[in-house]
């Protein structure tokens, strides 16, 4: 069976303090149920995409908490974790169940706060994703994490600081015009590079920050989303696996191989291949995260990543924009949001309505990765127009 | 098509001191892997029914991470978590997934750490399943939300302390005979009455303990069961539902609309009644609450299950067995694990091989409840043999 996307919300992606996990969970969620044109009394079940409420906010149970804040009543409500690929993952299984059948509308919430705790904090709730057994218990962070990737790339590709640099300038570039965006301020590559070091080679201007947000997708079948004239997009694959979970388990850290399986089957089962990618929302929770993930995503050949986001000749598909919302760069990265604020965009992107549009957006991909690329989901969507 | 419980595996329920939440988990996962003689290269995801991995023990992205400590790579393996029903709440999604055909296996792990810390750490965790934006932030725990309902109660329907207390002292002795129960000896009623005063009805022996703890289920439908040769279970209904989040939404405490509703429905599919079922594993986190979930589940008509409990002749169907297994009371609460936990023990009755084994068990019934009865399972198993 089809499975659309038969609408999309989201919150503001920046520092709401004021505001708990519930309540933009629940706005979000509103926002796409509008949106779909569904009755709410059509949806089945209620999955919360969500990282590290417990730890930052000691709340647990969004699921049938944020349900019945919705007014929804005998629904399989729970959360799903997945650390910073959870709402993407999150939305896989909702993908299944109607693909298969066994449920008619799933409501998919993605939800973080994460702002305005100590550093200590959040750098302990961040690592949470990591194996307290052995390499958390080691002291790795995901800072440290990309500096090595990063160290790496640089030392056998010859991708050079400034090729690196060029992709947060990018994706600065395009938050300027993204509402949603918490950094909606450009920066130059003079800035980039005079940063602060955070874990070198990595530079303040090569992080995404901490963010608070939510973001919610209505999905459905192609029967249902007719018949209430939804304004859907068709998921045309939708792939989540798990990678190594330890970076000891990895063969080379340059390459994900999270990423590339998730890739390769996700292409395989739409039916396309990365040169037919108009879009791509792809993880770049470092700057350096784009530049691997788009190889990975088959975008460029290993070792191409870097002079293709310096605008190099070497752009295999020379049609292809990646992370015009501004990325997780721009946007922010409410962790356990994150990949619903990122299928949202893409959506918008196939409606032909988002603030950096891409003329003729058919084809549009996103990545979302969790841990040191332990989880990685990729959905490939495809504009109904 | 029909789905069935392959294989399950269990670790000891109670005081695991050197042991993490992976290995745990892997552990009872081998034993579960290895009991369906089903090969883990079929295993297409992995689910891990976890509560509060992260605030106790600062470790989340179990699925990724214990998935790769199983051998299985490119799986879609994620946290699933509804409270102390998290486990079960992962079996019902994972059976909705074998059911459509979505997939062909899926490996469902329960795991919790919750022993070793402070009085003040545990009571904080477990209001993580309370809405702390509102009965969380008035200071309401567990064990004061189960003295309210058992005041009522005894208000209401003239329930008696000892009728509770018989709860507790018929659980421990059939926990002297589990080899997994945290608690292996017998208590008196007299016992039960002098114990420390908890939350007033509420004594220390009414109430279950803290506790360590893992099990998991392999979930397959009927040609693969059959092919491997698994020691199957069918699952003739799996039912996950949300009930009021807040106990201000609730218009009779003494009464949980998600376990009737979870119930009704799960009766309504697998085309039995109460009357039919042999053995029950219901969620008695505290004596009283195996009197309500008891009425609440159709076993007894409201306000009879204290009498029923004291082994008075209004019991409706006097064929059935409330928690051979000892229960939450004896086994302990390991809240992530606790739902697999309760379906392991009904599938060893009824394949015929419990340590308390009910003579020609045939259909068995699981209840488990997270937060305020704000997440519901009912599981109805039926043996194949």
């Amino acid at each position: 069976m089809n499975v659309y996307i038969a609408g999309v919300g989201s919150t503001k992606f920046g520092v709401l303090p004021d505001r708990t996990l519930q309540s933009i969970a629940a706005e979000a969620a509103r926002a796409a149920i509008a949106d779909s044109n569904i009755p709410p009394a059509r949806i089945g079940c209620v999955f919360v995409g969500n990282f590290v409420g417990g730890i930052m906010t000691g709340q647990e149970l969004l699921g049938p908490i944020i349900a019945a804040d919705l007014g929804l009543s005998n629904v399989a409500a729970v959360k799903i974790e997945a650390a910073c690929a959870s709402s993407s993952a999150a939305a896989r299984i909702a993908y299944d169940l109607i693909r298969a059948g066994a449920e008619d509308v799933v409501l998919v919430i993605g939800v973080e706060r994460l702002t305005g705790a100590s550093r200590h904090a959040l750098t302990t709730a961040m690592t949470a994703a990591i194996d307290q057994g052995t390499e958390g218990a080691a002291g790795l962070t995901f800072p440290a994490f990309w500096a090595m990737v990063m160290a790496r790339h640089m030392h056998l590709y010859g991708t050079t600081r400034e090729q690196v640099a060029a992709v947060t300038v990018k994706n600065r570039q395009f938050g300027v015009r993204n509402p949603l965006a918490q950094f909606q301020k450009q920066v130059t590559p003079d800035e980039v590079l005079a940063s602060p070091p955070i874990s070198d080679p990595i530079r303040r201007f090569d992080c995404c920050p901490a963010t608070d947000g939510a973001a919610a997708l209505v999905l459905t079948n192609q029967t249902l989303a007719k018949h209430y004239g939804s304004p859907a997009v068709r998921i045309a694959a939708s792939v989540l696996v798990n990678g190594p979970a330890r970076i000891t388990d990895y063969d080379e850290i340059t390459v994900h191989d999270g990423t590339v399986h998730a890739a390769s089957r996700a292409y395989e089962i739409a039916g396309v291949g990365p040169e037919d990618i108009n879009i791509a929302e792809l993880h770049d929770c470092f700057s350096v995260a784009e530049i691997v993930d788009s190889e990975d995503l088959g975008f460029f050949a290993k070792g191409e990543g870097g002079p293709a986001a310096a605008g190099a000749s070497s752009v295999r598909n020379s049609k292809l924009v990646i992370n015009p919302s501004g990325g997780l760069l721009s946007k922010g990265h409410p962790t356990g949001a994150t990949g619903c604020g990122q299928i949202y965009e893409v959506v918008m992107q196939l409606r032909g309505r988002h603030p950096n549009q891409v003329p003729n957006a058919r084809l549009g991909l996103t990545h979302n990765g969790g841990g040191t690329a332990a989880a990685v989901t990729v959905h490939i969507l495809e504009s109904l127009r």
